[in-house]
């Protein structure tokens, strides 16, 4: 296991203090594994939590700050934060505004977040409300999953959330465009090699040197099928078409057009796998209103990508140009 | 060799196909492949010009836009692109201030760059002046360079200039703000693997489940020594110290610390890389004044970083906290 890091068991802890090194205008509790924005509780303003498994930087941690999450929790790699860690970013956020939990959807995830938001409301009469992500198309159930995973249209939909709380939209209203932005995406991603969780030292799955896995899982959970290794080209077929079916898109729409990296796989890739899916929705008529490409979710060191589309409309397209100053994310601040 | 790409020969074109989709903004000629900002040339502005090997991206052409670079030159996988691009690029971007070339001492990127500047300055009577980077302190002279190769500053540099640039700045008050922040700049990297160039189709040097290479080059070339795989800390300490060393640092200055991903280590993995190094700065009296962390000057897919400080006065800071809109680096706008 080839890694920067110290010891295995320690790798979160010390990846907060780094954070927290790098970004003193976020407040990060360390101990309990949260990270803030510097002036939260916000007055007035909705507060927005996610949290989930570490191993995917920047999200969720490096989207926390204005015009995007209040608080983040991180649990350790790839396990769920817990509902103690949730409740208590939950307390700190509000600021008598409610706060919305924004959950992707995987079993221990959406059963902590939702103890988390009933704890909150017995204790302190916090309002709370949940919106789930599940856009990964690529399979039905999965190893950590009942119903499809929740993936990057987690990451387009903090962004767009976290403007529109800006706006001091209330708790319904958000919770309402979070569903909307949720079923407005699909995605799907796929793999050229495995990663390595750090307490476990080995590969999670093996491929072979000329294998590839489609429809993979962020946390390497099995996905469709392998194949041979396959160029670009065939490799945006494989997991666009799918998305493009699943909506289905029949042409005329406008798409925000995200080409994550899995941690492994360099730019100039991601890149050159952003023309292919650009080419192949010209071919179906699909107009790209705005793009994302690099690394945003991420499953550690694993080499290979995912395709996330999210049809858009003005509102939303005035929510993601928005003011945002986050460590994974900024621009117009 | 696992890659998204189609074949080897295209990585490049094709990489720069998809970056003209994802950013319209930039106007991109995909043939003599060069990057340039859409409103080149900027009237009354002096043109910043820099280039080299393809395979660091985001560097270069992921740094052209306001307040940055006006245009970059992108040459093969790890190989200087050529004196005509160079100087297609200059009287692209030359509005009649004059034009700076933005060069990291490699021996085909300095001789070309030179090529360039005096073919420029005998056809169209352009004003070139050159800065040539050189802060890498792991080696004095190596594969491809004759004295110290240029690396993380060149990141640095390019933002910082870029922004003085746009305040209206003369060529030569440029050249000489970027001769400053190159000899306030120091860096020192480290590889867990190699990388494997797409045209030569396996890695470029062998290193052992259980080595490290400390002082590599950003194209694999050999370091200070190779040694069994170390902690964190201790990686931190084989990188940083010569850099404080060299300096020397003796205590209360300021600096910018950057830790750089080289393209196949994941962010948790630098954001932890960089606690250490804020541990070691903590340790000697040098404070950090601002800070950036990701993979912005990679080696393919590489795992390992390198560390860049820059010792930073104010009016450093300032140019370097002023709006910047390109791929790469992005605020204030």
């Amino acid at each position: 296991m080839k890694k920067l890091i110290n010891e295995p068991d320690a790798v979160v802890t010390e990846a907060l203090i780094g954070m927290q090194a790098a970004h003193p205008e976020l407040s990060i509790d360390v101990e309990k594994q949260i990270v803030y924005r510097g002036d939260a509780p916000v007055a007035g303003k909705v507060g927005l939590v996610s949290g989930g498994g570490s191993g995917h930087e920047p999200l969720h941690g490096g989207f926390v700050g204005m015009g995007m999450l209040d608080a983040a929790c991180a649990g350790a790699v790839f396990t769920s934060p817990t509902p103690d860690q949730m409740l208590e970013a939950t307390k700190k956020v509000n600021s008598g505004a409610g706060v919305l939990h924004i959950v992707k959807n995987y079993t221990g995830d959406v059963m902590n977040f939702d103890m988390a938001a009933e704890m909150a409301a017995a204790e302190t009469g916090v309002a709370v409300k949940s919106v789930v992500t599940n856009d990964d198309v690529a399979v039905q159930d999965s190893l950590y999953t009942a119903g499809r995973r929740g993936v990057g249209v987690t990451v387009l939909l903090e962004k767009i959330v976290g403007a529109a709380a800006e706006e001091g939209r209330s708790l319904d209203e958000l919770a309402a465009l979070a569903t909307k932005v949720n079923e407005s995406g699909r995605s799907m991603g796929m793999a050229l090699t495995s990663c390595t969780v750090p307490a476990a030292g080995k590969p999670t799955f093996e491929l072979g040197e000329d294998e590839m896995e489609i429809g993979i899982g962020i946390h390497g959970e099995p996905g469709r099928y392998r194949e041979p290794l396959g160029t670009a080209a065939q490799i945006a077929e494989r997991i666009v078409e799918p998305i493009i079916e699943d909506f289905p898109l029949k042409g005329g729409e406008n798409v925000l057009a995200f080409v994550n990296g899995m941690g492994g796989s360099p730019l100039i890739e991601l890149y050159l796998m952003y023309g292919e899916v650009a080419k192949i929705l010209e071919g179906h008529g699909v107009s790209i209103a705005r793009s994302l490409v690099g690394p945003y979710i991420t499953s550690l060191e694993m080499a290979g990508c995912s395709v996330t589309l999210l049809k858009v409309d003005d509102e939303m397209l005035k929510l993601w140009d928005a003011p945002v100053n986050t460590p994974g994310l900024r621009w117009g601040v």
